[in-house]
Protein backbone atom coordinates (compact mmCIF):
# COMPACT_ATOMS: atom_id res chain seq x y z
CA UNK A 1 0.00 0.00 0.00
CA UNK A 2 2.48 2.22 0.82
CA UNK A 3 4.59 1.62 -2.42
CA UNK A 4 1.42 2.26 -4.32
CA UNK A 5 1.18 6.02 -2.68
CA UNK A 6 5.08 7.03 -2.77
CA UNK A 7 4.92 5.72 -6.56
CA UNK A 8 1.62 7.94 -7.08
CA UNK A 9 3.36 11.06 -4.77
CA UNK A 10 6.94 10.79 -7.18
CA UNK A 11 5.43 10.46 -10.55
CA UNK A 12 3.78 13.83 -9.36
CA UNK A 13 6.97 15.61 -8.50
CA UNK A 14 8.78 14.35 -12.04
CA UNK A 15 10.46 11.25 -10.13
CA UNK A 16 10.72 7.99 -11.21
CA UNK A 17 10.54 5.58 -8.50
CA UNK A 18 13.37 2.86 -10.07
CA UNK A 19 13.76 0.41 -7.32
CA UNK A 20 11.79 -0.93 -4.54
CA UNK A 21 13.59 -3.57 -2.31
CA UNK A 22 11.02 -5.19 1.08
CA UNK A 23 13.71 -7.03 3.51
CA UNK A 24 13.10 -8.13 6.94
CA UNK A 25 14.32 -5.96 10.38
CA UNK A 26 17.54 -6.96 10.19
CA UNK A 27 20.24 -4.24 10.97
CA UNK A 28 22.87 -5.85 8.73
CA UNK A 29 20.73 -5.96 6.19
CA UNK A 30 19.35 -2.55 6.31
CA UNK A 31 22.97 -0.75 6.67
CA UNK A 32 23.76 -3.13 3.48
CA UNK A 33 20.60 -1.62 1.58
CA UNK A 34 20.71 2.07 2.61
CA UNK A 35 24.38 2.22 1.96
CA UNK A 36 24.07 1.09 -1.91
CA UNK A 37 20.82 2.62 -2.66
CA UNK A 38 21.39 5.75 -0.84
CA UNK A 39 24.71 5.76 -3.53
CA UNK A 40 22.93 4.63 -6.68
CA UNK A 41 19.83 7.30 -6.66
CA UNK A 42 19.05 11.03 -6.25
CA UNK A 43 16.60 10.14 -3.40
CA UNK A 44 15.84 7.39 -0.71
CA UNK A 45 12.67 6.06 1.39
CA UNK A 46 12.45 4.25 3.96
CA UNK A 47 9.18 2.84 5.55
CA UNK A 48 9.18 1.32 8.51
CA UNK A 49 10.72 0.07 11.67
CA UNK A 50 10.89 3.98 13.37
CA UNK A 51 9.12 3.20 16.28
CA UNK A 52 10.46 1.83 19.70
CA UNK A 53 9.79 -1.57 19.91
CA UNK A 54 12.76 -4.34 19.52
CA UNK A 55 11.91 -4.86 15.88
CA UNK A 56 12.58 -1.14 15.22
CA UNK A 57 15.96 -1.35 13.66
CA UNK A 58 15.75 1.03 10.77
CA UNK A 59 17.35 4.20 12.67
CA UNK A 60 20.05 2.25 13.83
CA UNK A 61 20.51 0.85 10.49
CA UNK A 62 20.47 3.92 8.62
CA UNK A 63 23.46 5.58 10.63
CA UNK A 64 25.37 2.44 10.37
CA UNK A 65 24.96 3.00 6.47
CA UNK A 66 26.25 6.33 6.76
CA UNK A 67 28.69 5.74 9.35
CA UNK A 68 27.64 7.92 11.94
CA UNK A 69 26.12 6.88 15.68
CA UNK A 70 22.45 7.06 16.61
CA UNK A 71 22.41 10.04 19.13
CA UNK A 72 19.55 12.08 21.02
CA UNK A 73 17.69 15.01 19.68
CA UNK A 74 16.81 17.30 22.15
CA UNK A 75 13.88 18.93 20.49
CA UNK A 76 12.24 15.28 19.58
CA UNK A 77 12.76 14.53 23.61
CA UNK A 78 11.30 17.50 24.48
CA UNK A 79 8.47 17.43 21.95
CA UNK A 80 7.52 13.66 23.30
CA UNK A 81 7.91 14.80 27.30
CA UNK A 82 5.05 17.47 26.37
CA UNK A 83 3.52 14.70 24.43
CA UNK A 84 3.41 11.58 27.11
CA UNK A 85 3.74 13.83 29.79
CA UNK A 86 3.57 12.20 33.06
CA UNK A 87 3.23 9.00 31.10
CA UNK A 88 6.68 9.00 29.47
CA UNK A 89 8.59 5.95 29.20
CA UNK A 90 12.41 5.22 28.06
CA UNK A 91 10.13 3.53 25.31
CA UNK A 92 8.35 7.18 24.54
CA UNK A 93 12.25 8.96 24.29
CA UNK A 94 13.66 5.82 22.23
CA UNK A 95 11.28 7.57 19.72
CA UNK A 96 14.20 10.51 20.10
CA UNK A 97 17.22 8.52 18.70
CA UNK A 98 18.41 9.88 15.33
CA UNK A 99 21.49 9.31 12.94
CA UNK A 100 23.99 11.57 13.65
CA UNK A 101 23.47 14.26 11.29
CA UNK A 102 20.16 14.12 10.27
CA UNK A 103 17.59 16.90 10.16
CA UNK A 104 14.73 17.01 11.07
CA UNK A 105 12.18 18.42 8.05
CA UNK A 106 9.06 19.82 9.47
CA UNK A 107 6.05 21.63 7.19
CA UNK A 108 2.77 23.15 8.73
CA UNK A 109 0.32 20.02 7.67
CA UNK A 110 1.74 18.06 10.41
CA UNK A 111 2.98 18.59 14.10
CA UNK A 112 5.95 15.99 13.99
CA UNK A 113 8.77 16.42 11.98
CA UNK A 114 10.51 14.06 9.48
CA UNK A 115 13.86 12.25 10.12
CA UNK A 116 16.02 12.93 6.70
CA UNK A 117 19.42 11.89 6.61
CA UNK A 118 21.07 13.35 3.83
CA UNK A 119 19.62 11.99 0.50
CA UNK A 120 17.28 9.19 2.76
CA UNK A 121 13.97 10.04 4.14
CA UNK A 122 13.04 7.77 6.93
CA UNK A 123 9.28 7.52 6.99
CA UNK A 124 6.78 5.45 9.14
CA UNK A 125 5.47 1.72 8.04
CA UNK A 126 2.07 2.72 9.39
CA UNK A 127 -0.04 3.85 6.16
CA UNK A 128 -2.23 6.52 7.49
CA UNK A 129 1.18 8.33 9.02
CA UNK A 130 3.17 7.37 5.96
CA UNK A 131 1.13 9.11 3.60
CA UNK A 132 0.55 12.38 6.18
CA UNK A 133 4.96 12.47 6.02
CA UNK A 134 4.69 12.24 2.01
CA UNK A 135 3.38 15.68 2.51
CA UNK A 136 6.25 17.07 3.98
CA UNK A 137 8.50 14.60 1.21
CA UNK A 138 6.54 16.69 -1.81
CA UNK A 139 6.61 20.16 -0.47
CA UNK A 140 10.94 19.41 -0.16
CA UNK A 141 11.20 17.91 -3.35
CA UNK A 142 8.56 20.07 -5.57
CA UNK A 143 9.78 21.71 -8.42
CA UNK A 144 10.60 19.39 -11.36
CA UNK A 145 8.50 18.46 -14.02
CA UNK A 146 5.50 15.74 -13.37
CA UNK A 147 4.86 12.67 -15.40
CA UNK A 148 1.77 12.85 -17.35
CA UNK A 149 -0.01 9.91 -17.65
CA UNK A 150 -2.86 8.60 -20.56
CA UNK A 151 -4.79 5.12 -20.70
CA UNK A 152 -6.32 3.50 -23.48
CA UNK A 153 -8.66 0.26 -22.44
CA UNK A 154 -8.91 -2.50 -25.22
CA UNK A 155 -11.48 -5.71 -25.69
CA UNK A 156 -8.48 -7.12 -27.32
CA UNK A 157 -5.83 -9.12 -26.37
CA UNK A 158 -1.80 -8.66 -26.05
CA UNK A 159 -1.17 -11.30 -28.86
CA UNK A 160 -3.13 -8.93 -31.02
CA UNK A 161 -1.67 -5.92 -29.77
CA UNK A 162 1.94 -6.27 -30.23
CA UNK A 163 1.90 -5.61 -33.84
CA UNK A 164 0.29 -2.12 -32.66
CA UNK A 165 2.07 -1.07 -30.05
CA UNK A 166 5.53 -1.97 -31.62
CA UNK A 167 5.19 0.81 -34.31
CA UNK A 168 4.12 3.09 -31.35
CA UNK A 169 7.21 2.44 -29.31
CA UNK A 170 9.39 2.69 -31.98
CA UNK A 171 7.20 6.04 -32.68
CA UNK A 172 7.48 7.24 -29.41
CA UNK A 173 11.00 6.69 -27.67
CA UNK A 174 10.20 9.15 -24.87
CA UNK A 175 6.86 8.18 -23.88
CA UNK A 176 6.86 5.44 -21.94
CA UNK A 177 3.86 2.43 -23.02
CA UNK A 178 2.89 0.19 -20.69
CA UNK A 179 0.36 -2.67 -21.22
CA UNK A 180 -1.28 -4.29 -18.44
CA UNK A 181 -4.21 -6.97 -18.61
CA UNK A 182 -6.92 -7.27 -16.78
CA UNK A 183 -8.64 -10.80 -16.30
CA UNK A 184 -11.84 -9.52 -14.15
CA UNK A 185 -13.52 -6.86 -16.06
CA UNK A 186 -15.97 -7.28 -18.25
CA UNK A 187 -15.50 -3.65 -19.65
CA UNK A 188 -12.31 -4.44 -21.10
CA UNK A 189 -8.99 -6.58 -21.96
CA UNK A 190 -6.30 -4.38 -21.73
CA UNK A 191 -5.42 -1.21 -20.47
CA UNK A 192 -2.61 0.84 -22.62
CA UNK A 193 -0.66 3.51 -20.84
CA UNK A 194 1.43 6.25 -22.11
CA UNK A 195 3.54 8.01 -20.05
CA UNK A 196 6.19 11.20 -20.57
CA UNK A 197 6.76 15.10 -19.47
CA UNK A 198 5.71 16.17 -22.71
CA UNK A 199 2.31 16.52 -23.03
CA UNK A 200 2.00 17.12 -26.39
CA UNK A 201 3.91 14.11 -27.30
CA UNK A 202 2.34 11.61 -24.88
CA UNK A 203 -1.08 12.67 -26.71
CA UNK A 204 0.58 11.83 -29.55
CA UNK A 205 1.69 8.14 -28.78
CA UNK A 206 -2.06 7.89 -27.48
CA UNK A 207 -3.85 9.11 -30.51
CA UNK A 208 -1.45 7.02 -32.90
CA UNK A 209 -2.23 4.19 -30.82
CA UNK A 210 -5.22 4.90 -31.00
CA UNK A 211 -5.83 5.49 -34.90
CA UNK A 212 -4.14 1.75 -35.41
CA UNK A 213 -6.90 0.00 -33.64
CA UNK A 214 -9.78 -1.53 -35.39
CA UNK A 215 -13.50 -0.65 -35.90
CA UNK A 216 -15.40 -0.62 -32.27
CA UNK A 217 -12.73 0.16 -30.86
CA UNK A 218 -11.36 1.67 -28.41
CA UNK A 219 -13.88 1.21 -25.45
CA UNK A 220 -12.49 3.91 -23.34
CA UNK A 221 -9.67 6.92 -23.14
CA UNK A 222 -8.84 8.80 -20.30
CA UNK B 1 -1.06 -7.63 -3.96
CA UNK B 2 0.94 -10.41 -5.49
CA UNK B 3 3.69 -10.06 -2.43
CA UNK B 4 0.90 -10.47 0.44
CA UNK B 5 -0.39 -13.80 -1.17
CA UNK B 6 3.26 -14.75 -1.58
CA UNK B 7 4.23 -14.59 1.39
CA UNK B 8 1.09 -15.61 2.82
CA UNK B 9 1.40 -19.21 0.59
CA UNK B 10 4.60 -19.45 1.34
CA UNK B 11 4.77 -19.25 5.35
CA UNK B 12 1.97 -22.27 4.84
CA UNK B 13 4.94 -23.89 3.27
CA UNK B 14 7.42 -23.38 5.91
CA UNK B 15 9.40 -21.04 3.24
CA UNK B 16 10.51 -17.93 4.81
CA UNK B 17 10.02 -14.97 2.14
CA UNK B 18 13.28 -13.09 2.80
CA UNK B 19 13.25 -9.98 0.19
CA UNK B 20 11.00 -8.47 -2.58
CA UNK B 21 12.86 -6.85 -5.13
CA UNK B 22 10.32 -4.49 -7.40
CA UNK B 23 11.82 -3.41 -10.68
CA UNK B 24 10.73 -1.72 -14.06
CA UNK B 25 10.85 -3.66 -17.37
CA UNK B 26 14.53 -3.74 -17.77
CA UNK B 27 16.36 -6.25 -19.55
CA UNK B 28 20.05 -5.69 -17.86
CA UNK B 29 18.05 -4.85 -14.24
CA UNK B 30 16.31 -8.07 -14.63
CA UNK B 31 19.37 -10.22 -15.35
CA UNK B 32 21.42 -9.01 -12.63
CA UNK B 33 18.34 -9.33 -9.94
CA UNK B 34 17.84 -12.80 -11.18
CA UNK B 35 21.47 -14.05 -11.27
CA UNK B 36 21.71 -12.68 -7.67
CA UNK B 37 18.88 -13.46 -6.21
CA UNK B 38 18.64 -17.18 -7.53
CA UNK B 39 22.27 -18.08 -6.23
CA UNK B 40 21.54 -16.49 -2.76
CA UNK B 41 18.40 -17.81 -2.26
CA UNK B 42 16.49 -21.70 -2.07
CA UNK B 43 14.02 -20.52 -4.59
CA UNK B 44 12.69 -17.35 -6.54
CA UNK B 45 9.25 -16.41 -7.88
CA UNK B 46 9.52 -13.31 -10.56
CA UNK B 47 6.11 -11.68 -10.72
CA UNK B 48 5.14 -10.03 -14.63
CA UNK B 49 6.58 -9.38 -17.95
CA UNK B 50 5.44 -12.76 -19.41
CA UNK B 51 3.37 -11.21 -22.36
CA UNK B 52 4.30 -10.93 -25.81
CA UNK B 53 4.24 -6.92 -25.43
CA UNK B 54 7.14 -4.80 -25.72
CA UNK B 55 7.84 -4.35 -22.24
CA UNK B 56 7.37 -8.07 -21.30
CA UNK B 57 10.99 -9.33 -21.06
CA UNK B 58 11.60 -10.94 -18.06
CA UNK B 59 11.39 -14.24 -19.63
CA UNK B 60 14.68 -12.76 -21.77
CA UNK B 61 15.90 -11.47 -18.50
CA UNK B 62 15.77 -14.71 -17.02
CA UNK B 63 17.51 -16.53 -19.90
CA UNK B 64 20.41 -14.34 -19.71
CA UNK B 65 20.65 -14.69 -15.97
CA UNK B 66 21.25 -18.94 -16.14
CA UNK B 67 23.36 -18.18 -19.49
CA UNK B 68 21.32 -19.97 -21.91
CA UNK B 69 19.11 -18.73 -25.03
CA UNK B 70 15.15 -18.15 -25.16
CA UNK B 71 13.70 -20.84 -27.42
CA UNK B 72 10.53 -22.14 -28.08
CA UNK B 73 8.55 -24.75 -26.65
CA UNK B 74 7.02 -26.87 -29.21
CA UNK B 75 3.94 -27.97 -26.69
CA UNK B 76 3.26 -24.61 -25.84
CA UNK B 77 3.47 -23.43 -29.06
CA UNK B 78 0.43 -26.43 -30.05
CA UNK B 79 -1.45 -25.19 -26.90
CA UNK B 80 -1.23 -21.89 -27.68
CA UNK B 81 -2.43 -22.48 -31.64
CA UNK B 82 -5.74 -24.94 -30.36
CA UNK B 83 -6.04 -22.19 -28.14
CA UNK B 84 -6.25 -19.25 -30.28
CA UNK B 85 -6.84 -21.16 -33.76
CA UNK B 86 -6.96 -19.21 -36.91
CA UNK B 87 -6.84 -15.68 -34.82
CA UNK B 88 -3.54 -17.39 -33.65
CA UNK B 89 -0.55 -14.41 -34.49
CA UNK B 90 3.05 -14.01 -34.06
CA UNK B 91 2.43 -12.56 -30.68
CA UNK B 92 0.70 -15.42 -29.37
CA UNK B 93 3.33 -17.39 -30.29
CA UNK B 94 5.60 -15.31 -28.44
CA UNK B 95 3.81 -16.65 -25.46
CA UNK B 96 5.77 -19.88 -26.07
CA UNK B 97 8.97 -18.87 -25.45
CA UNK B 98 10.77 -19.96 -22.61
CA UNK B 99 14.78 -19.91 -21.41
CA UNK B 100 16.34 -22.92 -23.06
CA UNK B 101 16.30 -26.05 -20.17
CA UNK B 102 13.58 -24.91 -18.09
CA UNK B 103 11.13 -27.24 -16.99
CA UNK B 104 6.87 -26.60 -17.73
CA UNK B 105 5.62 -27.74 -13.84
CA UNK B 106 1.47 -28.49 -14.36
CA UNK B 107 -0.87 -29.23 -12.10
CA UNK B 108 -4.42 -30.38 -12.42
CA UNK B 109 -6.10 -27.47 -11.14
CA UNK B 110 -4.89 -24.91 -14.33
CA UNK B 111 -4.68 -26.05 -17.36
CA UNK B 112 -1.78 -23.82 -18.81
CA UNK B 113 1.95 -24.70 -17.23
CA UNK B 114 3.80 -22.91 -15.48
CA UNK B 115 7.33 -21.99 -16.39
CA UNK B 116 10.24 -22.97 -13.76
CA UNK B 117 13.92 -22.40 -14.66
CA UNK B 118 16.00 -24.26 -11.90
CA UNK B 119 14.87 -22.42 -8.65
CA UNK B 120 13.47 -19.51 -10.64
CA UNK B 121 9.66 -19.89 -10.67
CA UNK B 122 8.50 -17.41 -13.76
CA UNK B 123 4.83 -15.76 -12.78
CA UNK B 124 2.59 -13.59 -14.36
CA UNK B 125 1.78 -10.23 -12.83
CA UNK B 126 -2.39 -10.51 -13.47
CA UNK B 127 -2.88 -10.68 -9.76
CA UNK B 128 -5.79 -13.54 -10.58
CA UNK B 129 -3.27 -15.72 -12.44
CA UNK B 130 -0.93 -14.61 -10.53
CA UNK B 131 -2.86 -16.50 -7.24
CA UNK B 132 -3.79 -19.48 -9.49
CA UNK B 133 -0.14 -20.55 -10.72
CA UNK B 134 0.68 -20.45 -6.68
CA UNK B 135 -1.40 -23.03 -6.45
CA UNK B 136 0.90 -25.22 -8.94
CA UNK B 137 4.06 -23.78 -7.20
CA UNK B 138 2.78 -24.97 -3.49
CA UNK B 139 1.63 -28.89 -5.27
CA UNK B 140 5.73 -28.94 -5.79
CA UNK B 141 7.15 -27.28 -2.43
CA UNK B 142 4.54 -28.87 -0.13
CA UNK B 143 6.12 -31.19 2.65
CA UNK B 144 7.94 -28.01 5.10
CA UNK B 145 6.44 -27.43 8.35
CA UNK B 146 4.72 -24.23 7.92
CA UNK B 147 5.02 -21.56 10.09
CA UNK B 148 2.17 -20.71 12.38
CA UNK B 149 1.06 -17.00 14.07
CA UNK B 150 -0.61 -16.21 17.17
CA UNK B 151 -1.45 -12.74 17.43
CA UNK B 152 -2.42 -9.95 20.93
CA UNK B 153 -4.38 -7.08 20.49
CA UNK B 154 -3.91 -3.87 23.07
CA UNK B 155 -4.84 -0.63 23.35
CA UNK B 156 -1.71 0.19 24.56
CA UNK B 157 0.93 2.21 22.87
CA UNK B 158 4.86 0.93 21.70
CA UNK B 159 6.61 2.98 24.02
CA UNK B 160 4.42 1.48 27.29
CA UNK B 161 5.08 -2.33 25.51
CA UNK B 162 8.72 -1.91 25.02
CA UNK B 163 9.83 -3.49 28.40
CA UNK B 164 7.39 -5.89 28.58
CA UNK B 165 8.37 -7.06 24.56
CA UNK B 166 12.31 -6.68 25.42
CA UNK B 167 11.14 -9.46 28.02
CA UNK B 168 9.76 -11.74 25.74
CA UNK B 169 11.86 -11.67 22.77
CA UNK B 170 14.63 -12.41 25.08
CA UNK B 171 13.05 -15.25 26.54
CA UNK B 172 12.04 -17.09 23.54
CA UNK B 173 14.79 -16.53 20.65
CA UNK B 174 12.87 -19.25 18.53
CA UNK B 175 9.74 -17.24 18.60
CA UNK B 176 9.75 -13.97 16.11
CA UNK B 177 7.67 -11.50 18.06
CA UNK B 178 6.28 -8.43 15.51
CA UNK B 179 4.85 -4.99 16.85
CA UNK B 180 2.03 -2.95 14.36
CA UNK B 181 0.96 0.17 15.37
CA UNK B 182 -2.62 0.81 14.18
CA UNK B 183 -3.84 4.06 13.64
CA UNK B 184 -7.39 4.04 12.69
CA UNK B 185 -9.12 1.46 14.89
CA UNK B 186 -11.20 2.22 17.91
CA UNK B 187 -10.62 -1.77 18.94
CA UNK B 188 -7.28 -1.49 19.25
CA UNK B 189 -3.83 0.51 19.19
CA UNK B 190 -0.97 -2.16 18.99
CA UNK B 191 -1.03 -5.22 17.22
CA UNK B 192 1.40 -8.06 18.35
CA UNK B 193 2.46 -11.59 16.72
CA UNK B 194 4.44 -14.24 17.60
CA UNK B 195 5.61 -16.49 14.97
CA UNK B 196 7.75 -20.00 14.68
CA UNK B 197 7.29 -23.65 13.91
CA UNK B 198 6.86 -25.15 16.62
CA UNK B 199 3.28 -24.33 18.75
CA UNK B 200 4.38 -24.84 22.66
CA UNK B 201 7.00 -22.62 21.95
CA UNK B 202 4.60 -19.92 20.02
CA UNK B 203 1.53 -20.15 22.71
CA UNK B 204 3.83 -20.08 25.90
CA UNK B 205 5.64 -16.58 23.85
CA UNK B 206 2.14 -15.18 23.63
CA UNK B 207 0.96 -16.44 26.96
CA UNK B 208 4.27 -15.07 28.46
CA UNK B 209 3.45 -11.65 27.18
CA UNK B 210 -0.38 -11.45 28.16
CA UNK B 211 0.40 -12.59 31.31
CA UNK B 212 2.53 -9.54 31.84
CA UNK B 213 -0.12 -7.42 30.44
CA UNK B 214 -1.80 -4.69 33.16
CA UNK B 215 -5.38 -4.72 34.17
CA UNK B 216 -8.04 -4.49 31.57
CA UNK B 217 -5.27 -6.14 28.88
CA UNK B 218 -5.42 -7.83 26.05
CA UNK B 219 -8.45 -6.88 23.83
CA UNK B 220 -8.38 -9.77 21.95
CA UNK B 221 -6.45 -12.86 21.46
CA UNK B 222 -6.42 -14.66 18.14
Amino acid sequence: MNVHVLATTLRGLGIELRRVVMILDEIDVIEREVRELAAAHDYLFTSGGVGPTHDDVTIAGVARAFGVPVVQDPSLAKMLREHYKERTTDGHLQMSMIPEGASLESHESLRWPTIRMKNTWLLPGVPEIFKMKLAVVAAHLSGGVGFLSRSVFTKMDEGDLKAILDAVVAKFPDVSVGSYPKWSDETYRTKLTFDGRDVARVDAARDAFVAMLPAGEPQRIE
